[in-house]
């Protein structure tokens, strides 16, 4: 199984990396980010890091020093925003070649910091290195009030699983290069509102980026629960296999108690209920009626991708 | 100068990522850690980011895995110890080849958890992912009470300036790659009680990581001050330019109002006074009467490094 090698490595980084314990940590590796109580605070604190690598995550040649930029942060964002948290602010490692020009190190800035501005969020540092491929590492951090972070662990047989928007679009982007899928695949849109919105609302949350197969099998992991699917809604043009197993739509895929109302739409962004969760075996997934194995990206099986430890 | 292209590039970015108003910020780029202040806690929180890139700041061949995972650590802590912050946690982002093997990446967690341990720091998450070369960019979280980290600001003409430990060792070692002094360089040891211990006493604070000459100089910039210096203590085997020059022993440079006494040694670290701050032209250094301008390690301008942004 694919999904197997990276699960075994983060659970076993995670072993090591003893419990959270003490020094206001309260939930280490294995979410969306982590999240820490500062002494006397009224927030908890939501943290999270994503590296984007040169020819691992995206190509010079197709993605612009604005889109690369805008998606640096959108990642990060996206997990803020499956944990109902509130952007705060953010730092960035960048590396890059010294043969780069200066309009290249502009531009970049220019597509991080006009996301970071919309979302009123300050970048406060990082660090800058010198390397033959682009290297970029952000970190962010965001706010929820204690203890009201949306986590993967919280889903409950009986509650309906819902996701935003159109699944699929940067899977289909990527390989027909054009279109609104394409702009999909290169400028990810982190929905930090509905994240918040759902914080009250949502049972369990988490972002999409690597596959709907992948990462409800992780949430159903978190939470020792099964779950049943009977439709996925498929971006223009996609497959419905790009909708199951393509990654990076960071649209948000989440939980609901039974008897809670969730609108059909939320911003204009729709939010669909594909199915329901279920006991039995944990982790088991059927998508009408047939099962349905993790087939995202694994990136210790294939060739792309990253995966999160918080 | 080859300090300009770095500087100029990180001041046109702390310019374009804009005041860090509001948000709980206190201050953003350009010292060794970002401050921010969570609503309603009794500390200032600091955070620092450290990208380290193999065949850029190490090589896999005289590097081992637990080495690594030392000094990607180090590195971050070393930032923490400059402001005077209690080490609280940390995230890493980690790439590195499916093909190396199980133990390696086990070794390098070995090396980066045993001296979070030693901290008493979690690592609470990070990210994964898969590259040719290794990549790892740590997060270091730090604590002080309010308004009292070092800053590189601070130095007032008449002030003295010290460093602690001997200075030259990590270049040294990279040269010779034998003894005290390249264990020195695989093993750096970040002065996190020095730091603490000096954060009442000292005036103005930096780590030295891409040597003396150029480090003081940054120093002088952030405070508007100029630096005459009349010694450096030279590790064992090290020539004076290395000591002078070279970068990577993250030893503290600090500056002490008059009249406050700092001992010879601190938990057998020396620690040295090497001259002193006056006014007159910002960052214009001298050495034993000899004008000593910026010779470290420019990140743009040599085949290796990095620049802090915060």
């Amino acid at each position: 199984m694919t999904a197997s090698r990276e699960t075994d490595l983060i659970a076993r980084i995670a072993r090591r990396a003893g419990l959270p314990a003490g020094r206001h940590a309260v939930l280490g590796i294995g979410d969306d980010c982590a999240i820490v109580r500062p002494r006397g605070a009224v927030e908890d604190w939501l943290f999270t890091t994503d590296l984007l690598l040169e020819d691992v995550h995206f190509r010079r040649s197709t993605h612009s020093p604005a889109d690369l930029g805008h998606k640096t942060l959108a990642r990060g964002l996206s997990d803020i925003a499956a944990m109902g948290g509130k952007p705060l602010f953010c730092l960035l490692s960048l590396a890059v070649s010294p043969a780069l020009p200066q309009r290249w190190i502009d531009a970049f800035y220019t597509g991080f910091l006009k996301l970071a501005s919309r979302h009123q969020m300050p970048l406060l540092g990082g660090d800058l290195a010198r390397a033959d491929k682009i290297a970029c590492d952000v970190v962010v951090c965001g706010s929820a009030p204690r203890g009201a972070a949306l986590l993967r662990s919280g889903a409950r047989p009986g509650d309906r699983i819902y996701v935003s928007g159109r699944l699929g679009g940067s899977a289909y982007g990527l390989a027909c290069a054009r279109g609104a899928a394409w702009r999909r695949h290169l400028r990810p849109e982190p929905r930090v509102a509905l994240g918040l919105y759902l914080r009250a609302r949502a049972s369990a949350a988490m972002d999409l980026s690597d596959g709907l197969s992948l990462d409800l099998w992780r949430l159903c992991q978190a939470s020792g629960v099964s779950a049943t699917l009977d439709t996925a809604p498929v971006f223009p043009g996609a497959t419905l296999a790009q909708a199951l197993h393509g990654g990076e739509d960071y649209e948000l895929l989440f939980t609901v108690p039974p008897g809670r109302r969730i609108p059909s739409a939320f911003q204009d962004v729709p939010l669909t209920r594909i199915g329901a969760i279920g006991g039995g075996p944990p982790a088991v997934i059927t998508f009408r009626g047939q099962p349905l194995p993790p087939g995202g990206y694994d990136h210790f099986a294939t060739p792309r991708g990253g995966a999160s430890l918080a």
